[in-house]
């Protein structure tokens, strides 16, 4: 069976960032289950879905969060499986007060923090982590590196082409 | 029965701050536990000394931690008491680290937050708090201001007496 | 008869945000008056109403500020009744001078400090300060923070049914 | 096999943080090696280091780097190896700059980043990715976790016993 | 031949930016070319693009980038040709991450940084820096700041002649 | 004859911020004049600005500048008037870059800085330095402060009078 | 009678900074008085201080604090005379939220800002506003400034004459 | 005739630091004036140091300051010389205040930022500007850099070769 990963978030505002972990997993062909868990409001279901994250088929646990973010560390307590954390930018700090929150973690509970609104970069991360395993993730993620290089080219193709007023007309339409 | 506050801290290292909560408190006349509990080494134990302390018999709990300052926040996700959050210097960022994540609550769960190492004044701010419904330890606090005020008054006559230079040397030592 | 909360505000364009203050009281039972008393602008009147909110029947007064955010403090400065402070963003440097101003407060004089913004926060603190001698308050608190998770639960319940898009769509409506 | 982790930094100045990382593997029973190749002054060793990581046995990469701290975001670049950065404190923004360089990485390119000279957890997080995949390695991560609680738990229960003053002189000795 | 100026982005994003670059070498009489490579996505081409600059002709190299902003360093770590810093604004940080990760190289291997989306002024300095060896270009500098002078003159002297009030309707147009 | 305050500042996109000094200036009865003259594209002519300010009958300046603001203190290095620097917001830093350009002079030569955009409380301090030696300013500044004074209690009054709600709609429009 | 500056500070532990205002002053033949008196500890009593140093014959005050620095911006709300602020050093902040409480103030109450620990700057500054309406003052202080550039042509010809390595070591003795 | 590279500097405090833009220089061949000129102190020396720097035979300006460091940009507007600057690091914001001030400039005058204490590279900074137009020091940065790769290789081998235990104790000494 395939490892899936468990996608949490406390507040239901921060679901159109973190839904974009979904989507780099799913181009991974890694699974991936969304829940709103708060690590305040709810702290004892958030204990819960960290503890038998394991057992019920998780690999790997992101979890994004804004402001004084806790529920990456949170979820990182009750678990040993790896755990991403996804500053989400908002508030009077725009978020730096959450990278702060996520990554400053003491030393025994680690949590793999990613760039604020960084959640596209968490589900690759995890599909990297499953990758380790996983051969046909591993060449997906190759592939998309790939893409990626090849856009990169075309960008620069076209842009040699067009000329650098042109293209900021045409391409990106300003 | 007087009430107490809970004092939490979740390394011993910050024991010789967080001693600064129970001075303050005990020279209010105000009863205080210390105990060690790491929100996220033991957090089903921090989770309990949160959801117990009302019943035995703490009315405020004074929480302190460095870094990504988890404590605070985790302890007030299981008691409605009052939760003041002490902020605690240290690492690379020397705190503000742990300034936002105790501030920086969302809605719904807030926590008192005090200065970076600002211990003492998380006692006396239990003591006001207990002070509310306890006139003794109202008239305690009262008491200190003066106290606090005749000091100011004492070092000002001082420096009028000797002028700047000699209050530098005499009273300073520098 | 019942401890009322005092909310202090330096300017009226404070009040959308400091509203939230009496209204999270409102829900937890507890009665509010709302004065705007500036540190600067009016500092003999914002003396008189910290010194003889006491007496007027006030157990904890709530005082929200931007920029160099004097109000908390100079309030702690005349009265031992527990003192929350509000940071309000605004300004280049968008409100973390007033949380400086406001949280680093020296030996002696503690303000209980929030979010930046986050007054309904700092409703919900002075409730619960209030309830430390209140049962109903201390009530009202607990349905309070079951209703909140409740919410979460069921929006959790809502995303399993819909599915991420849907929800975003729908219920977020993006 | 065993699946290792390379450890990479710059410049020699970073061993001393670094190799917490290596012991927090050994801990772990996981193996690793050590080199040193900076992303500036060699990049061409440094990209081969990433690029045949995956075909040298390596599973997890570990980099780390202060200042303008681009060894682990190159390392990225060249592999689809999972890689953690650990920012190294130092020079006059004491590991900020750092911390930026390294997580605040664009789409497509993950650096999964821990706290600021968080080497050790670097190390327990490169354990837990291979612990996906290896159950011994997982089992001691539990254990690891058990042995962390229960000092918690001794430390508390030695201040019980002892009181905060006799603590901080006998066992803190300060 | 004409000493000329290579202009690299990792993004099509920064083209706005960065075309500000072109057009202050294009009024200084200096030949550029725009070429988008990514630090991340497309390592190997970068690094060609670098070493193959000076052979290629060019004198400098401008790079421009925004959050974990590689691409200068990247850039200088394979040429000797002095190398323009952009650091661009933008994400949660707006680009004080950039600036960070562009200014604080380590020992070796310098950047030359301009201020947040200062890619004019990196247009100008790269044209400062051939005119170290081309008159020409030197005399149309010079030219330019006295352009610059004259344009702030009769913005003084059209103040003075309309008053505050009217220019700000007159000329300002707000 | 009547002193005289200077303003300047180094672009007319500034004109706006900086007309608020002259408002206050004119409002105490203080006379000035509003130059525009840049540090940096016109230095020689800012220099003679300065150095001819006392003879040409002017007791004070006051220079805006944002970014990397150099203007203040340049102006600070020609004369020994009191010299009144307000930081501008603008650019990826907002005005913090200003504030610590302006507010860090070296020992020496001071530069009396306001909050950011302050331009208003720029040109009441110049008349309060003028008000030193100038009865009918000093009177006015009296004035100006129980206007202020009886505007917030008019505020408080109305306040009292239509309740939070009604006021946030009939008052701030909102 | 000569125009007297009041220097205040809260706290003792700030003399050794403060007192560098007062030798300003001396140099520039101004006379001083230095006092203790906390914002938060003898509000009223500072209150008092500012309310009568008109009267008393003071044309300037320098206040200065750390941390929450209300001190400056408390004078400033009770007497129209121009109010230097001085931030200082210290705690895990280091004076930047001395700072920004100090030079952040609303509108309507300036509180003239020098640089952290910028005691002897206040001094200078006072000087140059009493100079507005005191020849001698000011006499002096143009005799400072040449004295100042003095020294900065003795040190350049001593560095032209030795060379930097011998300089370093025969007249920075490191 | 070779081309010169002037180095200023504001207080001779900053020599050792500046000290290493000579000794980069050096190396490569580039023979350098080192002077002591203030921005503040001494604004007309500044001015005419670097109006007649060009034809005193210097191709590059290499300025160092601290604090509100304005001496780069100052020089950086009387010449169309490539102004390299340098923030010192130094007093409460360690350079952070240095650095915003010295790579914010205003569109029109640019400076070449190193980093915080970047004194050597910016000595490279310069050669390298200087070799474009000279063979001589090109070939000598060449060697530098690969001077610099052998290091790093010889320290990787060295630790390959004693183990990361073994080369902290005999290489670093720790």
């Amino acid at each position: 069976m395939n490892k899936k990963v468990l996608i949490v978030m406390g507040s239901d505002s921060d679901l159109p960032i973190m839904q974009e972990a979904a989507k780099a997993l799913e181009k991974m062909g890694v699974p991936s289950e969304i829940r709103i868990s708060s690590a305040h409001r709810v702290p004892d279901k958030t204990a819960q879905l960290a503890r038998e994250a394991e057992q019920n088929g998780f690999a790997v646990i992101i979890a994004g969060a804004g402001l004084a973010a806790h529920l990456p560390g949170v979820i990182a307590a009750h678990t040993t499986l790896p755990v991403i954390g996804v500053p989400i930018q908002g508030g009077a700090i725009q978020g730096v007060d959450a990278l702060y929150a996520i990554v400053q973690m003491p030393q025994g509970i680690p949590v793999a923090t990613v760039a604020i609104n960084g959640a596209y970069n968490a589900g690759l991360l995890a599909a990297q982590i499953i990758a380790t395993s996983d051969a046909e993730v591993a060449a997906k993620l190759k592939a998309h590196r790939e893409e990626m290089a090849k856009k990169v080219e075309e960008k620069d193709a076209k842009l040699q082409d067009l000329g650098a007023s042109a293209y900021i007309k045409e391409v990106l339409k300003r």
